[in-house]
């Protein structure tokens, strides 16, 4: 049976591909969706693959996934460093989360250093670009299996 | 003469009832919502009941609040500890706040101690569960009675 | 059957009235005593109302209270900030405390923002004024009720 | 050829004019958008003038900068002091933005002092009040007239 | 007419001269009354001179103060660093008061540098021994002298 | 010869055995006095064994040891974190004084890792419940043995 | 009739045009007094222009425009961060001061991201190299003409 | 043709499953040793599998990897926290190095949440117990692949 | 014989009396020295009275006291926080230094609470006004008188 | 029957008796180590005592007392105060662990006043030079007897 | 050919041999500018060695070497702690300089560790005595001879 | 009489030549070791020359310099900003010793500007690259030479 899993991006990762490429890598958001899917879909997922520059928005939806996914891969961008909100929103989920960073945060400015969503997830990959999804992806079929929710 | 009061809250609230029951008891914010109405209506007021994830919203709403309510009970939930955007919307409001938190934040994690609502609030009341909400009822009304507004 | 409150008050609290009445108003002690003790008696409250300058003296009634009273109200004033003492008189008190501030302490200097009382109250209210005390106690019965106790 | 160029305003400068008006001047937000549309006019600007609440709109809108205006203009306002989203959105903008505060944020509350949108910023005015947006667009145009832009 | 001015002393000063001399000098806490009382005659003062080690007692005599002193001359020794207390009493004693201290207290430990009574204190005499207290006489009397109380 | 040693205990340790016993232990003061006492005579000993809540009473106490007492065991409890007015004493005693905590206070909260006693202490013993007054006399013995005061 | 400003210049400054061409442009402080001097004349103002290494020079200066000049502008270079001597000189000039800098300092290394001279200047102009003199200029002249002393 | 890859442990690692198994899970380090093996078998490496409690033995192999491996998979436990050491080491590695941390360090101890390995790794993962082995094999193929060296 | 006693002033000092009259009175600087002077004389000093806004002139005039004054009365003004010269140069001085500050330093900005000169003055008087000046020779005299140098 | 106890010593306390006797005494470690042997032959231990430079060597010594000591002394010497690798293998080390200083730590350095090892202790000796080891010994004993480990 | 070296000395530098002696030996600085002429003369160089108490003169010296100097010795004593404006000069010099420091700053008070200095300077050379300034000349001699400027 | 000198290096330090030349050049350790065995032996100095990865070993070889050696150069690299250990050796080792930094650390990370070593040096020459091994010799040579140890 397949299972859903929500990957949510936070602000500016629709710009993937455009902006600062030296730190971000060429590919597009749409050609990494497309790569997460099919990576999914090996493991048994579908993946509900959304981008959103509002934080009360990926609040929203970790909230939806409480009851519609099996797991969260989340990329919050920006919010990382800032946002109680999902913090609290995870911490509510009851399903495990993957946090993603394309670039190693710990390597640029002092202010990525510090993560409000890291202690609430269940694991964390950081600076493999966008490949880190697929690893979350398959770290969180692992937690599933062992969990006896795949 | 009934006056209008909003009560708004932030993030997650919307979740109450079935995030963390241990801290935040088993009420869902619609069970909330029936007796804050009740009690409101018992202190002449007419409550006007609002949850929202998107702190731009709250700001939307208290600055609505200037023209069409007596006063605001607030529970800005994690936006009390991240948003100037509410210190600065409160400010600008000219109706008194009373700000609200259901469990003890001063007993949680440290980045729960500072408000940037609190220096703007008329008053604050933490720590008695939903309860919480009929004290800022009954306190707004006697702040409101003794500058001659009730 | 009626069961005794302890409302404890910290130092220069018995010089309200005359001490910047622009922040504390002009009401005295005694004033706020006999509406504490109406309300009190509403809610089925003795009320035991007394004030000290004396941290340790605040640390000697706490402990009183463990065994005479079935709560505590307490106004630590100035000790608020710098008592260690009373945060281990009160985790040990085994009844539940709120604590009252008249003024908005998150308003005023910083030295006034952090509370060692307030991890180890059961409730917190703060800013409004002497009628802060009567929403205490109202909050203290719901508690009391709550667990039987009442 | 007129060269749009977008002025973006955070939260709460809807209120111009209504709040605190010994800080921020008794002009409206509509009064200060003609008169920064006229001196736009005047070098050579089609000034899209917008204020949003919510912090992901504001991104949203210097995303849309990036290819359909010539320069940016942004009062970040709250968001100024707690926005990394604002931070990477305009590190990713490719055109020039300049930063406008009305008051003087670093004669007033410490939390103002630090900006996440500075470090990003071509040029940054603050403290002439509405006459600031009209000083930031001669030097965008300068900027641009600089780089062959104009 | 003779006026009352109380010169308080904190925690341990009872022990001067006894204790390291070569800190605070072989002058007993006598020796000192003695000498402040007569500088104090020749100003005009009549001295109530009086030393405790509770911090409560201090806050006792700076409120009996208020109705019974034209000004206040305190040495707060320990209590200068950690008492709120303190600071409230003085800031409601609607009496000038005068901050001493014998040792040059910037020139040792670091938790000796703040004073939580500066800032309410109308002058601060630092590092001159016993003769402090007749520097802070001297220069209460100017005080008084100057608000037209002597 | 019999020597008098102070054995001083701080605020709310006359609640040992009802408070927090997971943490201190189901004995009372009473039964560790007597166990004391008794180490004590062993070595020579007569114990003084006293509690107060009232810091400038533990000010009394250690000057009254300076000529009653060849050394002092002290448990400061909550003042030991927040008192100048005991690091003051200590320093001013004569007699060598051994600090003494029952729990370990480096694995609680971050406010008791601090200790104003801890600079002025001859030793410090951390962690053996009441034993750990039987350590500091029996170090307090080796101690007065080396200085030739026993 | 034309008003005196003085524009004052602080250590390296001299060197404009020499040093680090990359980050300060290659214009040398002769060229840019010329351009500040025709603008100054557009506007009605007659430019002082100035500079020297030394804090205390700048401090006479702001003290001469006192009664020689209607307003100051002010690149203090080094001394923005360190310099309470300029602070308070300004905050004594009564007279309008425009705080300049030609790079964007927030863009730099920590300490220049504080100023002591921006809580007492009337409005600050950042990152627009030599033109922010002129935009300085003109806001300026913008805030006499408010206050009725152009 | 087989590549080699060093996958370093450091102190206490070697105690896995004996040690906070609720934490840590039951598996030793010889389970982990034997499916890293196969993983990097299926992924075309031969894992050279590590332990050491010393901090300048894990810089001795970093050291060795530079020329006899082609990655690096590094769980440096409590090392990560206060070695510049390793820093160094791996910075002059010449090879890429993933992170790894079985538990999810940002959700333990405050001095767990600083890494000085972080800013020279490629990338990182953690929380997910010994599988993270696995994935950071992964991502090293990927790594490798990408730049040509697999 | 007439000793001589520098008493030196530091930056903006030469405003007294025009800047801030609110917070420094409205005696001017000369009519302090003409009071200082007649106080000097009456307690046997010529006083030698200087004003500067340099911190190294101020740095000569204190070196020059080492050999031509008895002892030196300073208010260093801003360089109070800042300069570590003005540290060097008094503690080299072999000669006694008072520190005065006209107004309470410890009732204004933060930036003002620490004094690099205190450490090395003998005494200090703050917040008296002018009359300071005179505190502050009556001290010096009697420093002097009891190190046989008067 | 004899249990066997560690008594581990860190880096430098070879040197005891030879390093700054003025604050460690003129004992050699050799010295030490006879007079715990004795200690803890009265008490039923066999004492194995050791010293080391390296910080992983401790490591290996403490998971080394995991199956052939009942309990561990321990003077971490320098890596007291920056190892966190002795924290965890402490906390994996089951069997009780003592630390011991030989000086008062808190009496020196600011960097000596954190202890990595104290969290993870059962009790702590401070400052009685090397009979604290005997201290140590006496208070593991009880420790044991009291968990029928002895 | 003979190159030009400044070696430029900070305030109170010019009472070396008067000052602390047991500090900073007993040398005059005519001594040492002798010494050093000496050893400039062996390795080539003239030097050109002087003093001041002025930051701003300090300045202006490194701005003349750009153009007069092969490079500096620059001991900047008490300004090395506070001046962003010789961290300036420096930065712009385009010579190499050499920081050089008598006693060792970092044995000294707190306020000594930083400098604003060594960031900018070629190399460092601290606690030798008069001895570094020729350290220091020999060590500028071989970084102009590899770069060919000798 | 030829005297032992220890010159010991630190982490990584082996590599020299190979990591990183643009920031250490491109010279191996042997090289150096070499150079500084002939500018040694110039100073009639037989160089010990060391190098280790591990904190202890540097602990063991500074407690050998005590009793084989006239001095000690050390480059404790990675070490110097974070080890107590060396700091305690270097404190107890009775011989003068040199730090030598060969890049300038302070113009690279925060964590490297702080040093352990430095407070128990008795020179420190820094930015020198290699050659400061040789500034360091010839600066020991003088500090022995004027303690009569040559």
């Amino acid at each position: 049976m397949t299972s859903t899993v929500f990957v949510l991006n936070g602000p500016n990762l629709n710009l993937l591909g455009l902006r600062e490429p030296e730190v971000y890598g060429s590919e597009t958001l749409t050609d990494i969706e497309k790569k997460v899917a099919e990576r999914g879909k090996a493991l048994g997922f579908l993946v509900d693959f959304r981008q959103t520059n509002i934080e009360g928005v990926l609040v929203d939806w970790i909230q939806e996934a409480r009851t519609k996914a099996k797991g969260i891969v989340i990329n919050p961008a920006a919010y990382t460093h800032t946002s109680v909100a999902l913090h609290d929103a995870l911490k509510a989920a009851d399903v495990p989360a993957i946090e993603v960073h394309l670039s190693n945060v710990h390597a640029r400015e002092d202010f990525r250093h510090h993560s409000f969503v890291s202690p609430v997830a269940r694991g964390i990959v950081v600076g493999f670009g966008s490949y880190g999804y697929e690893l979350a992806l398959e770290g969180l079929a692992r937690i599933l299996a062992q969990s006896g929710h795949a």
